[in-house]
């Protein structure tokens, strides 16, 4: 293992997150919070000298192979949590660790589940950090800060790209990785200043405008009031509906439409199935659910709105979705396993995985009936390779391992079936609130210390597919070979 | 596909559901049950008609290839399911159709879950053949029949095995199929024998040891007390107990001891994983409940009674463990879903599968580690088949869809999530009892037809490890080519 280049890596990335942090003081000036102010100050300070005495000295090989992009990525984003969560305390907004922590990781991982019954009590700093949070994890930050650092020989960034980047397969738009960090870091930025600016021609305030485009780019779900979305206007919760919907879609597809592309744009499978899931999810619902609010519209706007919340993983509510009738919230409950496209900022298992496993199983019928075939699982007409699909099963493997696991170590607590499946799915799925105990009115907090760090890993393992942070905790990466 | 070979084979199961009916006719007899055997006889004679005029004319060409094994086997069990019903609704005991299916497929499933209310309120000789169902569904019908029909010139019996019995891989004892299946009978008669004595010896009614040994051999878990086996005495709860559990152990085990083979035996990784599951499992729950009942004994007894009921799949119960808190029941659906031992009578996903599973993402580690490695997935020193292997993960991949989309339609009909989640584990892994609105002293009655029939698909798909039931739906097998 090369130790350096990891450690180089940490550095940069506290170095980051301090810089990431002058934003928050920045409010809190503009606020008058001075004390909160301060506070954010000097751990942005703290964290941007720390950073910079750890990578001061540039290692001499800078080669970043399969192991150490894992690695870094999954240190990185602890660190991040551990680093993040102490303003928090400081400011005694939230006043026990494990809480703060909690809250940011689900900001960075863009969960959105809360530890807090009251976020209007909080700064405006605060608020902001936790929003920005979303904003910053929901594209990378190891994808930032690759166009920072140079290469190495032998190794690629590529490995920090894939181990960061969600999906089965990262798409390469140019053959430089650093360029295709900076598209994709482009296309974000454009899409977030747009909803900001729609939004802020609606009229809603500019600090709730810029905190909820945060929750709605980085598909995190932390809101700025108490009700969520719910209080905002009818054309309000219609375009936010849309950037959810928008920001679930693969990023791909918007560099083809760039790129004037249109054909392939059309073509792609992941995202018409992602559409068409969303449609018929929202059919099914509003059938199911019809009876419970006036009108057409009214129907429309809170079903579209929760499926296109929850498929995507924002986590933002404009109604109490577990008052829905049981088919309508088990609807819920699968959208979460399935997530968005991959390369969006969604988490979820992603529609392409769902996609290839459903095809695997099609060519094994295939195969069943016809044993002498040997016809390939394909995607957008190429075929995958054996090694995506193996890593790709292994994946699905892992990840059912985690969620039963999971659910059996948070049952502990005694809290009923539901809550605890929702709860293991709502942070395993980066999603926010579950049903039960944890639905959109509800939050974690009651949860005990060593779920809540069950809880945490979910989060991280969800949001990093899971690779690397398990690799984090297997033994043999750590031995000297 | 060789459609007559298909009808063969159904004709010779149909033939042979007629002989087994005479049981319960004989048990009419002796209980002066008239009205109840007369009708038993009728079907039994018309089925053995049917059957013979389907199955008179042997074909020409004996050949069964895979898909002809899948599609024979898939047909015979919805075959025997729908004739096996036909009895109770003529006596009236079960009044609806869909019912009766659901009752006689959850027995030939080995399932044990119930529509009925008040099982005491039944004939001898439907008592009988209910429990009866489980023995002949615990070892396979196809399994026995293939002693009997001739083979063919190409393709196999083996096809017809591998279609029916549990586990990823099917262990052949002896080069010849049919020598395979004699070996497993009679294993399989001995030890049912063997209870069924000492049951007997141990002071039960003959009819409620033979009964309970049925439920217990095939792992079913239909009783003749309401109570399931809570009024039985404290020797027979543990004598009950330890077969379920010996019945869940791969038979290869007691080949291997048959052959004076016990280091071979002890080495067996899938038995020793699951004697280890059953004592963890046991622990934890144990130190959960033990407030629950009076002294040790009672505590041990109630726990490892329900542990070796679930993760063999039987579903017999002497507590209510629905009372039990949230993390023995957790881990109780974690047993359920992890199921007996491949090669045994028992349901669920199979200890083997979860080993290899867990070993491949270990090895997907290690790849990750040493991307140059080539070690591969080895169970008992035995290198697992690259084709097994991606069977297998396609097995799993099916197996949580179809748990996924069964889970949505049960829930039309409304009830709560925890009880339609376990109603779907407890069927597609043919356990029995769930928790909620389907816990041990609860039944199936309540749910819609709609449901029923999902509920029946998932205990066959269950039971067959969903190829066989798959592969009939799909269009691409009765296409000519």
């Amino acid at each position: 293992m090369n130790y350096k280049v990891i450690r180089f890596v940490l550095g940069w990335v506290l170095k980051l997150e301090g810089c990431l942090m002058i934003l928050p003081v920045l409010i809190g000036l503009i606020y008058r919070e001075k004390h909160v102010g301060l506070l954010f100050l000097i751990v942005a300070v703290a964290a941007f000298l720390i950073g910079e005495l750890i990578s001061h000295e540039k290692p001499d090989n800078m080669a970043i192979y399969q192991k150490e992009g894992f690695v870094s990525v999954g240190a990185s984003w602890i660190m991040m949590g551990l680093v993040g969560a102490v303003p928090f305390v400081l400011t005694g907004e939230i006043p026990k660790y494990i809480d703060a922590v909690f809250e940011i990781v689900s900001g960075f991982t863009t969960t959105g589940s809360s530890i807090l019954s009251n976020v209007e009590a909080l700064s405006h700093a605060s608020l902001f950090w936790r929003s920005f949070s979303h904003w910053i994890g929901g594209m990378g930050v190891l994808v930032f800060i690759l166009m920072l650092i140079p290469s190495g020989s032998g190794g690629s960034h590529m490995n920090l790209m894939r181990a960061e980047s969600p999906g089965p397969e990262v798409s390469k738009f140019v053959p430089k990785v650093q360029n295709t960090a900076k598209i994709l870091y482009k296309i974000y930025i454009f899409m977030t200043l747009l909803q900001i600016v729609i939004l802020l021609v609606t009229g809603m305030p500019w600090f709730d405008a810029v905190c909820i485009t945060f929750g709605t780019a980085g598909t995190g779900g932390f809101g700025v009031l108490n009700s969520s979305i719910a209080s905002y206007s009818i054309i309000q919760q219609w375009i936010i509906t849309l950037f959810m919907i928008a920001f679930g879609v693969n990023f791909s597809w918007y560099y083809l439409i760039i790129c004037r592309r249109p054909k392939d744009a059309f073509r792609m499978e992941e995202v018409r199935a992602y559409l068409l899931v969303i449609l018929v999810a929202g059919m099914l619902i509003f059938c199911n659910v019809r009876d419970m609010y006036n009108g057409l519209e009214e129907t429309l706007r809170a079903v579209f709105f929760q499926v296109g919340s929850i498929i995507t993983t924002t986590g933002f509510s404009t109604v109490d979705f577990d008052q829905w009738p049981s088919l309508s919230k088990t609807i819920l409950l699968a959208l979460m396993l399935i997530g968005a496209c991959a390369g969006s900022t969604g988490g979820g298992m992603k529609v392409s995985r769902i996609l290839i496993v459903c095809k695997e199983a099609k060519e094994e019928m295939h195969r069943m009936v016809h044993p002498r075939s040997v016809r390939r699982v394909r995607m957008d007409g190429h075929v995958i390779q054996e090694d995506t699909l193996r890593t790709l099963k292994v994946f699905v493997m892992l990840y059912f391992l985690i969620f039963a696991v999971s659910v059996l170590i948070v049952s502990v607590d005694g809290f009923s079936f539901d809550t605890n499946f929702s709860a293991v799915c709502a942070t395993l799925n980066n999603i926010g609130p579950g049903i039960g105990g944890v639905g959109p009115t509800c939050n974690f907090s009651m949860y005990s210390t060593w779920s809540k760090i069950v809880l945490i890993f979910d989060m991280l393992a969800g949001r990093l597919e899971i690779f690397p942070i398990v690799l984090l905790l297997n033994l043999e990466t750590w031995k000297p070979h």
